[in-house]
């Protein structure tokens, strides 16, 4: 396996790119291929199946682009796909799941830990499933938000409309008590002022995309695969392919990340 | 041309199936095959260019069904794919633009209209070309409303959380004064009651599924068309493909439906 070879990582959409940019940020030194499955979007009301044939495409696109490893920036993919795909590929690959269920077991005092995420994430269970063999007796209490990325897309972050259903869609979490809440949809952490008033200040917020490039970066030096190369003047360390539209995802992704994006190459993912 | 061959009926996901409804109540002899883009919906924010790539495989899925003519249900496709596929394709193709169009046209009375629609819809203009063709001089008012869909599906369909963003979209269009809105988005007639609300009882509200059926009967009357046998015991007259799963539609199609939906198929529509 080349060290120097990129990071691949995939979303359904723009939301990963929160991912990216943590993996930009916490190592400085990788090369980053970013997929946006913009024509397909959103993940989180699909069944299964689809998401599942979604998520192959896509990881057969990112292995002909010969990444060294694979994070799967969405939530939903991360809950539903990648336990099929990773027993059958032979690259490192890794979601948003597992990381932000750690850090959530290692987070509470009194074992009670909320999920918010999509429809598919929540029903999949499978934040409980982690979180219950890093802690056992832990209690795990979802809660599907269907309406909080449309609210993020529309610009209402900050809003008297969002608090509200922010208040309806959490008032069982607090109720039950739960002292961690795992934001397990990319677009949640956006919402983060929103969530901490609503659910008080002793409420431990995980943002997954922080703890994937932390776990990313030790599973890449546990097999010792860290790129030690500083990019080069005139390189270019970041690729970004999308399905849909590329200039629409330049604009929003150059909101994002830290760097401005020179563009994006639109792919047709069906292929794959 | 077979007059006694189905009509293909196709959306982005379900809520074509008021569009289908309609043709069903106005037309009891015809014979319908649907197609609901369940994996790949909502095409409202998507690109021209995805949009009518999907439109296109739909519409050869449906050639090979054998259909006499097609009806475009979804708003989104029938502004932005509409235009290219009607010229080349040899069986009559009608969208759910134009009718509703036509309907505002003859409706207002002070000329002033208003569309609310998906922003993919509304950046088209194509409401606009199409009235002002039928009513030079007429004021044309559009506003995308991308939160009514989540919030249809999320069933806040009587809600002040609703009736809020109500107010806040149609605002702008109440202060122009305009006497008829065109409900450019098959989710937006679940939506009738609060838009009626928000708007005042002297605005007539469009239902462009109703008018769009009855287009269809017209055109397929012209045409010589039209099926004038009953179907028969034991026949299935009705036939629906989704892109997803299956079992998820039937369930929806059932609430919107008049008739129980024995099934739906999925394909694999990316191989057209």
């Amino acid at each position: 396996m080349d060290k120097y070879a990129p990071i691949g990582v995939f979303d359904s959409g723009v939301g990963g790119l929160t991912v990216a940019r943590e993996i930009m940020k916490q190592m400085p030194n990788e090369r980053v291929v970013y997929f946006g499955d913009t024509a397909r979007v959103p993940y989180g009301s699909k069944s299964k199946e689809t998401v599942t044939r979604f998520s192959w495409q896509i990881v057969r696109f990112l292995q002909e682009q010969q990444v060294k490893a694979i994070v799967i920036a969405c939530n939903t993919a991360s809950a539903i796909a990648l336990p099929e795909i990773e027993g059958e590929i032979d690259i490192p690959i890794i979601g948003v799941v597992k990381p932000g269920a750690k850090a959530a077991s290692s987070s509470t005092r009194n074992g009670k830990i909320g999920v918010i995420a999509t429809d598919a994430t929540i029903h999949s269970k499978i934040y409980s499933r982690y979180i219950k063999d890093m802690r056992p007796g832990a209690d795990i209490l979802g809660k599907a938000c269907p309406l909080f990325v449309p609210l993020v897309e529309e610009g209402l972050i900050e809003d008297p409309v969002t608090d509200e259903i922010a208040r309806r869609y959490l008032s069982e979490l607090i109720e039950t008590g739960i002292d961690t809440l795992i934001m397990g949809c990319t677009h949640y952490p956006l919402l983060r002022k929103t969530l901490q008033k609503t659910m008080g200040d002793d409420v431990v917020l995980v943002d997954p995309a922080y703890e994937t490039a932390k776990e990313c970066r030790q599973m890449l030096a546990d097999m010792n695969l860290l790129n030690d190369t500083e990019p080069q003047l005139g390189d270019n360390p970041y690729r970004f392919f999308v399905s849909d539209e590329a200039d629409k995802f330049k604009n929003i992704a150059n909101t994002i990340l830290p760097y401005g994006i020179l563009g994006a190459k639109k792919i047709d993912i069906d292929e794959y």
